[in-house]
């Protein structure tokens, strides 16, 4: 691993080979396939050698032995003290990832484990970027006319009006550089389109937002989000992470709802088989697959959390996004941004 | 009107003529329609007499004059300042509706109009249940074992741990009475399942139902209200109403997708074709128009909202739903149930 943390330099991404419910499996095989497709970047696995090796070998797959990091401890996905389990394994390949990209050894770290346990060791180790108060996660969710980001889905709860300001700031630029969707609009989650409908915190919140140059809208209604008004919609992360997993159960509730449908006789069943290439199509867009995971903004350097269930096809697409948000600089860009408002 | 409030007599209801986007159309004849359905209940219009007669004899409907009571004026959907608009429109719809039922002369006030208005006006003039801080008003959604009803959807914004527990007392009472579930099991959403997972008021509130007798099962996730994990979902009515208003949307995102992949060719097009009737069956589950609307609960008399858009459907659905919620006499129910944990 070189030492070298110029921007010109190829994209340094760790993957953490331990995360996930299918890991170490998924894990390794959809960051080999990434760099097999691309190879414009350093990829590096990270956890417990002996299982990142035989998972390659039983898979047939070659990765180079130089490039796998060992760490030994493994932070349990079940772990549901996220801050004492980093402090209790310094060599869990979570703690010894993110480590790596504090002392600027690597510039990505990708995991799909413990949610709680890789944005406490992101946000104590990384650190925050200047002027940041709380790390945001954003999620895409589909809409009417393209992607709509919502920020933040569950890095904070009881997040103060100012968080949501950080979020507004980041997740403008995130959806600009990331989407390429220029100058994208920015709405506050409410529950009602007046400007005076509000809670006490998205009513601050809007005040603030409103004081910066961002292309804000105001007030956005939960149906906002799927209608596609805004292309960024702000929250705080108890109500986003909620919705995020509502809307995660909408595609296995149908799937449910139309294999009851299909048992009830032969032509439903018909009807079902038939309409089935067509659902397969038209729900990629709610796949989590296609996204893979959602970026730990915030924070010193760059993180992914891959879903729990992440697949390898996930994992895969969460290590290309990585590397785009490395090429276009995010974090800096974050930094001047979050500067420009320090007065708010 | 006859005076009597007997619990023994019929249900008198009101239905507000005027209130909903398609009033007073809608209102009118999804109101007689469930009248001539069942004819087991009173059943009185408030408006403007020339403009319900006008829908009746246009649409070719009988209904007894002596029932139309009315009233001249009408707030309307748009109007953003409730509180102001029942100040100074004593003698709208709403207004008058209201006090018929706060005057023992009615049971019950339906109306599918400016929901903040019917919520400021049931609330100010019914006057709320004693030891209800909060009224609440709740919404069933589809899930994989039937229904789960979450309370609140929006009555209040910035609810307080005190009135979650209120929520749950009362939310327990409509899913038991209402849909028939025995014992109804309630969890309270947040960010995780783990008990120490969730906001200062999700934590709080968990700390005074754990001390109630209810069927509480702890937290839950927004992904737990379609897996059907729980009969009742309690949170706070910001939270609420942006997952109902989301939920909503749901379907029409997927229409509007079906249509873009039918666009793509005949072959795509016959296959639409072909799932639509199994999807107009599946979806129905999904459409407001079954349950008709939310009632408010907590208030001295039954209020029910319907959705602004509400077809005459749903309308009747409204009314048979608040005949239903009269005969199982579910304000006596939450008045003792509100008293047996006033210590809380």
């Amino acid at each position: 691993m070189s030492n070298s943390d110029s921007f010109n330099s190829k994209c340094r991404i760790i993957v953490d080979a331990m995360g996930g419910d299918y890991a170490p499996q998924n894990a390794v095989l959809g960051a080999v396939q990434a760099y097999e497709e691309r190879k414009d970047f350093e990829l590096f696995l990270i956890g417990r050698e002996k299982e990142i090796l035989s998972v390659l070998s039983e898979n047939k797959v070659s990765f180079p032995k130089g490039n796998i990091i060992h760490a030994e401890d493994v932070i349990e996905m079940g772990d549901s003290k996220p801050t004492a389990a980093i402090k209790s394994k310094p060599k869990s390949s979570i703690v010894a990832g993110v480590t790596l990209v504090k002392e600027k050894k690597a510039d990505a770290f990708i995991s799909a484990g413990n949610t709680g346990a890789v944005m406490a060791a992101a946000t104590l180790i990384m650190g925050r970027i200047e002027g940041i108060g709380r790390p945001t996660m954003g999620a895409p969710m589909p809409n009417t006319t393209g992607v709509c980001t919502i920020f933040d889905v569950g890095a904070s709860v009881d997040s103060k009006p100012k968080h949501l300001l950080e979020y507004a700031i980041m997740g403008t630029i995130y959806t600009k550089e990331i989407f390429g969707i220029e100058n994208p609009s920015v709405g506050i989650l409410s529950v009602g389109e007046e400007e005076s409908k509000g809670s006490e915190v998205s009513l601050a919140a809007s005040e603030l937002i409103k004081k910066t140059n961002l292309n804000f809208k105001g007030n956005v209604e939960g149906g906002d989000i799927l209608k596609g008004t805004v292309n960024v919609v702000i929250c705080d992360g108890f109500t986003g992470n909620i919705l995020l997993k509502f809307g995660e159960a909408v595609i296995p509730l149908l799937r449910f709802k139309f294999a009851e449908y299909a048992k009830k006789g032969l032509t439903n069943l018909l009807k079902i088989a038939i309409a089935k290439s067509a659902m397969k199509v038209i729900l990629k867009d709610f796949s989590y697959e296609e996204q893979g995971g959602v970026p730990l903004l915030g924070v010193n350097g760059i993180c992914m959390i891959g879903h729990g269930r992440s697949t390898a096809k996930a994992i895969k697409n969460l290590v290309f996004r990585a590397e785009y948000m490395y090429k276009k600089d995010l974090i800096k860009k974050f930094e001047s941004s979050i500067k420009q408002y320090s007065h708010l």
